[in-house]
């Protein structure tokens, strides 16, 4: 089956929404749409979709339908009432949920007769479609590769694991990466700018900067799976930890407030207390597992 | 003057003092160490080092005189008996501390009639020397130029202005851009390593997705600057404050600490009540800063 063969469903035309269906219509998707605000499909009737009037028919016309709406309570509340029409079908949802969000969808399709892909959108709207954009996918691996062809036309597609919660932790996981390097460099640019200083002349050296240090990422996974904090150590989280005390005290002095710095320092000052303080820094992820394993956050691996 | 005719003092020897040491070396610099233990010369001197006896010897052996000592209080515990013969000299202070201590130091070498630059390290010991080093510079601009080409020895010497204390705000800043990330990454880690994940295998999709999203810093950049974070905005404040309830969930549910999330949630509901829930996420710096501009951080600027 060529990929333009393949019709394709799109339930919900927000700002990813509209940008999913755009993209399938692009690579020749038969593309069905549905919104509950109908208007919102006009623009994607213009480059080529069939609007559906109802969100049965929308699920009726496609094998493969993909839903993408504000959170998991809107997902029930436009799929509840077709449950039936998903018989036999494949269901895409790409809302972002919680992986226990993701298992209840997963076991309420399944009753129905359906299979289910749970996704996680890495992309803003502008970037679907694109080599930047990837969407993480957990579920059965067959229904995964059955259409996988269709599905990379979004981004490209990492599948993360059959349990459907996965795309989920893993889509959450990666948010709180970015905003943990978001509120850090918020922080920065404050510092800079309380000194009279310019963002922008700024901003080159802080993205070079974080983008060297982001080897910390690939450095710090294998210590993290083998809980050893301790070979190799360049600083050690003592030294680390009595360092930071200069950013706390830098942000008072210029009127920044220090409240984003304040749990690192907390956690680093107890693994210290712990008798960490030869430890290299990623050491402090075992406080933040709780009950806390004896060594490695992956205890149970080990 | 070619650069290996410029001899070089290096004061501390710990590993950034031994590195920075190695660098001029490698570089044909006649250079001389000192080190309060000094065992600590004992490998620069078979590298082609001469060790000085006391700091004194070590000051009056060259006109460029490098420190980089455990902290402020060390530099002033070493220098303040042999300030006499820092006149004419020039200080490169590359110990880390704050904008108040670099420029107290820059009075006190004043005083002295020694030139001082202050300087920030943006490298671990073993990337002195290569190209992914560069360390900030503040203090005059001539004695920065008259000395640059030594400089560049240790890696890219980026100049950030004639106030003392820059150097050392810069340095703090990007600090607290890179724990912000590291932080950032632990959380992240640590989910997925909850569900029985491998950090190893979920670290290049996590290092990649930090890469992409480290856009933000250029994007947010011009808002800062101007005070307005309402023009375009791909996901509101708004949006993004509901959808990070989601990862202080997911953290509960699978019993990793939701510390580090904490105050950037506090930050984005405080703006969203102020009325800024259409803004961009770039918007809660504004929050950072007190007391408050009325708009835009560097409201002095504008
Ligand atoms: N935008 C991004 O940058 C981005 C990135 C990654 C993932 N995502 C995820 O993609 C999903 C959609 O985001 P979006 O940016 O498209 O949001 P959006 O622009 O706010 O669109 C929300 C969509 O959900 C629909 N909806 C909400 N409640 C509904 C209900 N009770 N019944 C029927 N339809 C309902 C809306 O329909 P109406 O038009 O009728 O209101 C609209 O189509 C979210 O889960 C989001 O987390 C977004
Ligand atoms: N290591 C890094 O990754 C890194 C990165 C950027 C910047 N830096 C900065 O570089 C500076 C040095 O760091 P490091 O890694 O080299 O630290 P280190 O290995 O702990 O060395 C500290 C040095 O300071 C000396 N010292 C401390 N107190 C002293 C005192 N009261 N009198 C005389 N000497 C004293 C020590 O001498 P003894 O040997 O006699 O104890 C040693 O030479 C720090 O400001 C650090 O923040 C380090």
């Amino acid at each position: 089956m060529k990929n333009t063969d393949k019709a394709v469903t799109v339930l919900g035309l927000g700002a990813m929404g509209s940008a999913l269906a755009r993209a399938f219509i692009a690579a020749g998707h038969p593309t069905t749409v549905w919104n509950r605000a109908p208007e919102k499909a006009a623009a994607l009737v213009a480059a080529g979709a069939v609007r559906a009037d109802t969100a049965a028919a929308a699920v009726a016309a496609s094998p493969l339908v993909v839903v993408c709406l504000g959170d998991h309570r809107s997902v029930h509340e436009v799929l509840d009432p077709v449950g039936d029409a998903l018989a036999g079908r494949v269901l895409v949802n790409l809302t972002t949920g919680t992986p226990e969000q993701a298992r209840e969808l997963d076991a309420w399709a399944r009753e129905r007769g359906a299979e289910h892909l749970d996704g996680g959108i890495m992309a803003v709207p502008p970037m679907i479609g694109t080599p930047s954009a990837f969407v993480l996918y957990s579920g059965p691996l067959r229904t995964f590769d059955a259409h996988r062809a269709a599905l990379d036309v979004l981004g490209g597609s990492r599948f993360v694991g059959e349990d459907p919660g996965l795309a989920s932790l893993h889509d959450l996981a990666l948010l709180s990466g970015m905003y943990g390097m978001f509120g850090g460099a918020l922080q920065a640019f404050a510092l800079v700018c309380s000194a009279g200083g310019s963002a922008k002349e700024f901003a080159p050296t802080l993205r070079e900067w974080l983008g060297s240090m982001s080897e910390f990422v690939t450095g710090s996974a294998e210590q993290i799976d083998t809980g050893d904090y301790a070979t190799g150590v360049v600083a050690t989280l003592a030294m680390q930890a009595s360092g930071y005390v200069h950013l706390v005290d830098v942000a008072k002095a210029q009127g920044v407030s220090a409240e984003l710095l304040a749990p690192l320092a907390a956690l680093m000052e107890r693994r210290v207390a712990d008798g960490h303080g030869q430890d290299d820094i990623a050491s402090v992820i075992e406080a933040l597992v709780e009950p806390r394993a004896a060594t490695g956050v992956t205890g149970g691996n080990r």
